[in-house]
């Protein structure tokens, strides 16, 4: 046996109690919401066929995925030629599964593989790890937990307006306050690029214009150039980067420049629906402002998101007032699994960024109290009377649903208070000779540091409060 | 991108809507009990270094752990001889990783790694899936979960008073009425091995007689012959088999029988101060007895389970009258972390079979309806009109927490109720031409098949009842 220092992986992470039960209270959190719209879980295995990853995230993402070795003698099958071939080709030889990318593929793996038990519209939503071997740097990992909830099989525009009440009620009921959900449309895009005069060349203007909050204006400018995309364009497209003035006001001088073209027009006519549908939600995204005044929902024609995918509006939420990247994000596809064979299932999706909602909720300290508590009584005792005298508390206050513990042994008081201090424990109970004559147990609060004789029916009523 | 129809590795699950809710409810059911009793849950990653793991479960466990292809050209590093020397010397040049191969390895590492932050007695638990390259069959996958609890740091029997506690809590949580809990102590089976004069030779005696239930008495000798073990001592083994009595009598009649040797002593002196635990805490398990009469905790001394782990208690738990291993199991151990260079940390740990439990509450029929909802109501549309009627009543449900939907479409009403019958949407809110001119909607109970017209408020009342 190794007597080494073990360790894990790079790029792993093992969490603790205290943060396992934070890292619940988001999941918590947010699965109440799916639920409370309709949306379903589903969970799927960590291994996938490397068939049906393989392809899917492009070159890059073929390097990234985790390939498990077949079991046995998986040299069996193997010539010399093989290995002298490098590799990727013996890749294929020794390697027949990979762990889990995305919860993306798996989706649609799972749709075609139950399309006749599956009854459309299909809501579900998953929460599982996927796993990627990317270079390992600060918040960026090897294993993370990825939060998707997709609709397929219907076109309706409710479910865009749903997504915003998602996203709206998931973060408000983790104490956010000052967050924008942009929004935008492919189709919006495609008609700015028609209406420039660079019909079709969205994909090349995003890829640039994405980059406007890192780069700026000038870069974009730069990159649009490198692109191929004519000064003339760039010019008539750089006025939409500050369009001023409300959600309507932007609408109506969206409409004014891009009314001509097809895919525009069915743009701003999908943005109109969401609209027409949170307002009959009577959504809080449009009525609530930030710190700043701004509308919490907000049109940004500069959102581009990563184009291939989506079809239709596309989302992208963003907490102010903290250095934080995109918290939320998702979009409208046509096809998710065409890839599969199968073709006409469209949907829309959107996904939550644990990882980066932990990190925000840390640094606003928002976590709740009630999030952080496991044990809400520790007994504590000094002898075997003592502790005889404890047990049926114990059972007591468990029977009443009180997390408790007896510390299992007649330790030194210290230490065991040491104890409770360290669970983060918010009550200790004293059980010592002079509670036991009189019939009156000592309830200490750890935080106030203030203590009551009271009989255990009192301290059940202050516990269960 | 291919085109063939996709499919799942061997031995791995897909769990839908359905099964997750049912699967969830086991595991909050088991979590809400863990807590109430100070355990509090770790999470470690899906991979760990195939140091740790290798040498931890045997040459046949080293063969079933699935390994992890080190990313990039993993050949690079490799010579020729090293593919002449066969797929185990390679595995070791090619791969560095390996998936959790159960939650003890992990735990051990990590009580290892953060020796100086963690509070003793710690108590952890974990449910995470764990994999394992065993050739799959009815009933064992290789990807399951695993839901174990730990207390390590103390050597209180209060501890093993708990587990029987908490394996009553939950399983009585879950309905189970008829289950026996059965202990033994390893000091016992190691005072049998010597009182019938095969001192040290327990572990072959184990082995042997935890196969009684299925190989029977005769089969048990003849194994015990095979191993060595001596006529005249299995004579003197074999009314052990079915020692009569309550468990104080059969305390009784194995401190008549074990006294003399120093294991047998220590174990009966354990198994004691268990049921003074147990009684002070008034446990069901003394009082409550299964359908055969006997009590539910029943101290059996075939029960043997994998010794080489075990130095005190052991549990095991059958639920009676169905066709089913163990659901429930677990011991003390003197050891946990020895395998990475710490000694002198023992604990006590137990295990649930999730996908065992499951099949049980199937097979029972015990699942609540409430583990099996997910949407409580559908509101149904028949035009744009009724449409934009019902969102403000979606809203309002909403607020109010009622999981509901709006069928996204103007469907053919019976589409919709059929989206409701597969989702087993228990109420349907029909919101037709003639609700909206009464202001009353028609609320139907799709279990009973009743309707009734109803306001808003009191459809809200009934479905937050």
């Amino acid at each position: 046996m190794s007597k080494e220092k073990p360790s894990i992986p790079k790029g792993t992470r093992d969490f603790g109690p205290a943060v396992v039960v934070k890292r619940n209270y988001i999941f918590n959190t947010i699965k109440r919401t799916f639920e409370k719209f309709g949306y379903l879980p589903l969970e799927t295995p960590a291994m996938e066929q490397l068939s049906v990853l393989t392809g899917k995230y492009g070159d890059e993402g073929d390097q990234l995925l985790f390939k498990i070795l077949n079991s046995g003698d998986f040299l069996s099958k193997t010539k010399s030629e093989d290995i002298e071939q490098g590799y990727k080709h013996l890749t294929r030889k020794i390697s027949e599964k990979g762990l889990r990318y995305d919860l993306t593929v798996p989706f649609a793996r799972f749709v075609v593989m139950n399309r006749n038990e599956i009854t459309f519209p299909f809501k579900r939503y998953q929460i599982q790890p996927v796993w990627r071997a990317d270079r390992p740097q600060k918040g960026r990992y090897r294993e993370f937990y990825q939060c998707d909830a997709d609709v397929v099989g219907t076109n309706s525009l409710l479910c865009e307006a749903e997504i915003v009440q998602m996203i709206n009620e998931v973060l408000t009921n983790l104490g956010l306050k000052d967050f924008t959900i942009k929004i935008n449309h492919r189709g919006v895009l495609a008609g700015i690029a028609e209406a420039i005069g660079e019909k079709g060349r969205e994909g090349d203007i995003c890829v640039a214009i994405d980059k406007l909050d890192k780069i700026g204006k000038e870069g974009v400018r730069k990159e649009l150039l490198e692109r191929g995309i004519s000064e003339a364009a760039i010019s008539k497209l750089e006025p939409l980067y500050t369009l001023e003035g409300d959600n309507e006001q932007i609408l109506g001088q969206l409409q004014t420049i891009l009314g001509g073209t097809t895919e525009g027009e069915r743009g701003l006519k999908d943005l109109h629906e969401v609209w027409m549908y949170l307002s009959a939600l009577r959504s809080q995204a449009l009525t609530a402002t930030n710190e700043s005044g701004n509308p919490r929902l907000m049109l940004d024609v500069t959102l581009a998101r990563g184009l291939s995918y989506y079809t239709g509006c596309i989302f992208e939420v963003k907490v102010n007032n903290v250095s934080m990247g995109s918290i939320s994000g998702g979009g409208r596809y046509d096809n998710l699994t065409g890839m599969f064979g199968m073709p006409g299932v469209s949907g829309v999706g959107f996904s939550f960024g644990v990882d980066r909602i932990y990190d925000v909720l840390e640094e606003l300290q928002l976590f709740p109290d009630s999030s952080q508590v496991g044990t809400k009584a520790l007994l504590v005792q000094f002898d075997k009377e003592s502790e005889m005298h404890a047990l049926p508390i114990l059972q007591q206050l468990r029977d009443a649903g009180v997390a408790s513990e007896l510390y299992p042994e007649p330790a030194k008081l210290k230490k065991q208070m040491g104890y409770a201090d360290q669970k983060s424990i918010p009550y200790v109970i004293l059980v010592g000779s002079e509670e036991i004559a009189t019939g009156k147990l000592k309830l200490r609060n750890m935080q106030l540091g203030e203590q009551q004789d009271l009989t255990i029916g009192e301290i059940i009523s202050i516990l269960t409060k």
